[in-house]
């Protein structure tokens, strides 16, 4: 059959083909009227895709340059940072926060775990400055507590600032950021946003700006300070990646029509959709006897499936490459060939998800596998329509 | 008439058609087979490009970002540079390298003009370990003597790095990387590319990663030494700005199809083309009495011209834009409304130029100067005879 480049991957996902276009015909140049414009929409709207009420900033970056941001905007060298880890980008917060001489407290759960709340209490000493944390665990698809662990930072009373990579997590996962008190959130464009890579955001609560009155670790390109100066203008500090402006621009356009024409609902329409392809994806991959790598706190951005006992997870997502021009992900370091990693992050609907499932079926059966054809799709099916009854 | 979005900002410039269409279509995970071969397909290019064997880095940055890198990577906290500043971009390479802690000595010509070699040689004492200068200053039209300056830094026979930021340099000035021993040279994609904003690149010369085994200054998103390491497998560090990559790709296509072929003459043939553009725009500013900015060693980048008396050039880019759609700069900083600039880089035609200069004219005489019209253009179309038949 003919083959369809199919991304399941958690970033890149699909592309919305609107965001395609608008990024195809943008000749703006950044210092006028009509981008300052542009720019602004876009400011104003993914205040409401993220829930909040505080600062929002874009650069060009990919994420971990937005992370690296929060880490030098936010600390002083020696400043004790409390790092909540469970899995690759959990080390990529400990990582950064050593890079940039903090004096690092760890918290680490094994992959595929999240973090016990009394753990965290019991370190969260008053002179913790920053907790750094995932909102979902892109490489093991585990959830991880926010609402409980901003409950924790801010009922100390302290001024310790909380900072959440939801980099898959925005758009996936339903986060109060001002309600429970998060001051930095993070979210990178190839993710629910359906647009191509480039772009990092983060949005930035009042405690986190005055904390960066008196942080001293140097930083330039990733100055908070200075980009918020200048979106008060209407403009980033540097030249933005213009193109991906005007795509993000068509991407909230989207998002809103989802919700009808608000774009609050569309967030929440979007993270329902997400979940519900997950849950979908869940009972499909279970059905077939697989089972999930994160099943305590499964997130909806991505649904991590170890392989059957003797097989390698590369040759599964091997076989989706080959017969189907599908790219589902492989486990990441130390999980590589042990599972295989479903995303659900944005643009997909009901036939990319029960094809996914017929696919895998197909794939497994090729290799070998006793499969009863139609087994996950139908447990998919099942889920779908008591969803739409309970609606 | 029919208006048209025309940019002659020097960057964002006019964008490539077929590499517009390139960034749309493009749906590639970045970690297959198939990306990692455009990564490395794109990064040999790149080198014919710049016109290195050096190791060359794309990042998904603005250029500020790679200047930051450059910073970073090659120095620790108290280390002595010499910082060449004759403009807005000079002064950023100042800014820059107190903030990440180095002893700054500084040598400044005034906007609009260039060094004197004697005093660089005067300053350039053995103890200097990073001379930092640019190509072209963007905010200026002013060229500066790479070749002389890299000449005294190399022949002090000291360890003494030299980088360039050749952001609008490169593709409009011969720049021979290797043979003058520039260690880093820095570039971005929405210059003479041909590209939107979002991808900043640069050169390493083996005597800057030796530097870099000994220098201290944390750096992590901008890590030159991991973005190395990941191009060896075909990869970048850090999710990549993918469909900016397709759209290099195909940039670099062009240029090879305008050298028949072959990516070095490419290469000239497009700094040919913004050389005699930029001659053609000098001729016809001239030809209406008007003045150059920098008159004494002008980029072929772009073209600085002075504001005729009593006349803010802020009228006269607005004029461009009312009229004609056209985007033309502003001064920068200090000299907002003293000049304004046209500019060269990348994807400009014969009809591009002399429009612009007969919009040029059109704009002068509605603003109440006596202008003869047709005499720019007719200036320009002298040069380009003459230049046509001298070849």
């Amino acid at each position: 059959m003919l083959l369809k480049n199919r991304l399941f991957t958690p970033g890149p996902t699909p592309l919305l083909p609107s965001a395609q276009t608008a990024m195809a015909a943008f000749t703006m140049h950044h210092r006028t009227a009509e981008f300052r414009a542009l720019f602004s929409r876009v400011i104003a709207d993914m205040k409401e895709f993220i829930g909040t009420n505080n600062d929002v900033l874009i650069l060009a970056a990919s994420g971990t340059g937005v992370m690296e941001g929060a880490v030098t905007n936010l600390t002083s060298p020696g400043d004790k940072v409390l790092v909540l880890t469970a899995g690759k980008f959990g080390e990529r917060w400990r990582d950064l926060a050593k890079t940039f001489g903090c004096a690092v407290e760890l918290i680490s759960a094994p992959y595929g775990q999240t973090f016990s709340l009394d753990e965290i209490r019991a370190k969260l000493t008053p002179d913790v400055r920053v907790v750094y944390v995932q909102a979902t665990e892109t490489s093991t698809g585990a959830r991880h507590d926010v609402q409980g662990i901003a409950k924790l930072v801010r009922g100390a009373g302290s001024d310790t600032l909380l900072v959440v990579d939801a980099i898959t997590g925005l758009g996936t996962t339903h986060l109060d950021v001002d309600g429970w008190g998060i001051d930095v959130i993070i979210g990178g464009s190839q993710k629910a946003l359906m647009i191509p890579p480039g772009l990092a955001y983060c949005a930035v609560s009042e405690r986190a700006w005055q904390r960066m009155e008196t942080t001293k670790t140097p930083r330039y390109y990733f100055d908070f300070r200075r980009e918020r100066k200048a979106a008060a203008k209407g403009e980033s500090a540097y030249t933005p990646a213009t193109s991906l402006f005007a795509a993000l621009g068509a991407a909230l356009d989207f998002i809103r029509q989802m919700g009808a024409g608000d774009l609050v609902d569309g967030r929440k329409a979007l993270i329902d959709n997400a979940e519900l392809a997950a849950e979908m994806t869940r009972a499909g991959v279970q059905a077939l006897g697989l089972k999930l790598f994160a099943p305590t706190a499964p997130a909806s951005a991505v649904t991590a499936v170890l392989a059957p006992e003797g097989i390698d997870s590369s040759a599964i997502v091997k076989g989706f490459r080959e017969k189907f021009s599908a790219v589902v992900a492989n486990g990441q370091g130390e999980m590589k060939g042990q599972l295989f990693r479903i995303a659900h992050l944005g643009y997909y609907d009901y036939l990319d998800t029960v094809g996914l499932l017929a696919a895998l079926e197909q794939v497994l059966s090729a290799m070998g596998r006793s499969v009863e054809f139609g087994t996950a799709v139908r447990a998919a099916q099942q889920v779908y329509a008591r969803n739409a009854t309970s609606r």
